[in-house]
């Protein structure tokens, strides 16, 4: 009864979108005073504001980490975060370099969730970022595959078990949905 | 026999997408010397490029004009070229103001191929463009989407019967497709 | 002993630079509700920060107009603010269309101040505006220049009797300064 | 005679400006594969386009570094490509962290002209850069100020033996020029 109660007030939960934010490419930043690149917080509420999305999402930070230095207890904690969830789809913004392994760590350990990771090759504060291209389609993704954990990169859409990156061009490869 | 061996060459026809451009705001500019909005050439292949998409496109301008000019033949172009193309996926970028007419128009014509319409609030040129989002978002609904004809702006997807631009918000409300 | 006191509290009234703002395509917006440009309030002081300014700056908003909708009376507005003005160092940002008019009045009706007038071709706001480069050329000019009214565009300046605009190249033209 | 001759043909050489590319933060890029910053090439020409600049300059690649890593013998090809140049009127594009030093060597090798410093606080092709500010403000300081060795920065400009740059605020000091 409470859960109808609930319910009735918003959409059902199977509509709303949790995004979990771990940092990578997507959200770095350039210190000008120390000429390095940087983690400060997350853009994803900004790009959302720019593509004026009307979705109703839930942005969660986990972590804002480059993926080269992501460990296990912190996929550990992404599966996790999956996991308690209420929303049954779910975006993870990640650095590409580890985007792979995290997604099949996520797919041996989730089930009945829509999972989508992607990332950016070029950070979305400056110029010539595919970020805001690859949020709209990872939400778009997220939407309309059936549960699973999958890749959303370069306009495609990966499951967890069939996609690599490919380091010297710098795109992902493999098996599309379809 | 022919066909199967041109489908063993690439990827199969249902593969590859089809992008209609119409113009509307997402390829208007800004003449310095007039003063004035106004239609060059579409922008939709270095949209594509800053997406880094890897997704086998076709593009086809069809006309390039504010959607409010749009008469009756100009939306029956726009089917012929929906029915003539050998692809089953099809995006149409397209003027808001009048986006939803020529969904109806589309989703009375035309039948066993996906059709999204997507466009955006203010051009891609300009510094905060909705458009990247957008497009990022139609490749995905275009690729994942069973056979109809939708609108896809502010991150949501919308059949063509069951949508309406809310002119005074400059949104598109209605049944997300879900 | 007033004008001592004064002084000795900050720097002296001639390093101070006034910015009068009266609209022009520097300032404009793009409204993407009605799709039109229009005007909302002024970017320099946005501008400014972007150029990491340190320059001691006051700005004054007289009014937000295109430059072909200026008339007598606004021309005399921005002459009665010039000489009201603590400083003697003004930059004026005005539209291009009719800025050597404005330079003249002023170069007829003023004295004993450096008077930049400088604009854009381009919105600030859209992505490729030359009204950044143009405001860093004329704080540099107002700084240097000995007193007299001049039109900064182009990176070049010109006096205001010695200039006119090339409304088919879009360009400012006349004898440069030096 | 031939000098007269050949003042005929254009410009007086005291109009035509020199840049010297050096490299520094200004021109770095973002390698996407790497996820480093790198040098390709210079910005300098697409600067000038974006701020329609009608000048007559020259540019002139001399070296494409980190200024942290210029060395005595870099400082020397730079007084000589100075003293080589026909022009008056030199612009120095450099990294911030040892303009300066720069500075004071050109200063003690060099007479007779006026060669401006100057650079940027994060890369032109990030997109908050000031390097456009700076290269207007260069451009108009190096055209009115009498010969000597300066360094413009933050709107401002300081004569190179009074500045020096205060890494914490990552701003230039000193006594301005006026």
């Amino acid at each position: 009864m409470a859960r109808r109660a609930s319910r009735a007030k918003g959409k059902p939960a199977s509509r709303r979108i949790r995004i979990l934010v771990t940092g990578g490419t997507f959200d770095k930043e350039y210190n000008e005073i120390r000429g390095e690149l940087f983690f400060k917080q997350s853009h994803v509420a900004e790009m959302l504001a720019l593509g004026r999305s009307k979705l109703e999402v839930t942005i969660q930070t986990l972590m804002m980490i480059d993926s080269l230095e992501m460990t296990d207890a912190d996929r550990t904690r992404i599966v996790e975060a999956c996991r308690r969830a209420r929303e049954e789809r779910i975006i993870i913004t990640h650095g590409t370099d580890t985007m792979e392994i995290t997604a099949r760590t996520l797919a041996a350990a989730l089930q009945g969730k829509t999972v989508i990771l992607t990332g950016a090759m070029v950070p979305y504060k400056f110029g010539s970022s595919d970020g805001l291209f690859n949020l709209g389609s990872a939400l778009a993704f997220v939407q309309t595959l059936p549960p699973g954990v999958y890749i959303a990169m370069n306009g495609r859409c990966f499951p967890a078990n069939r996609v690599r990156k490919n380091r010297d061009a710098g795109i992902f490869e493999g098996d599309a949905h379809a």
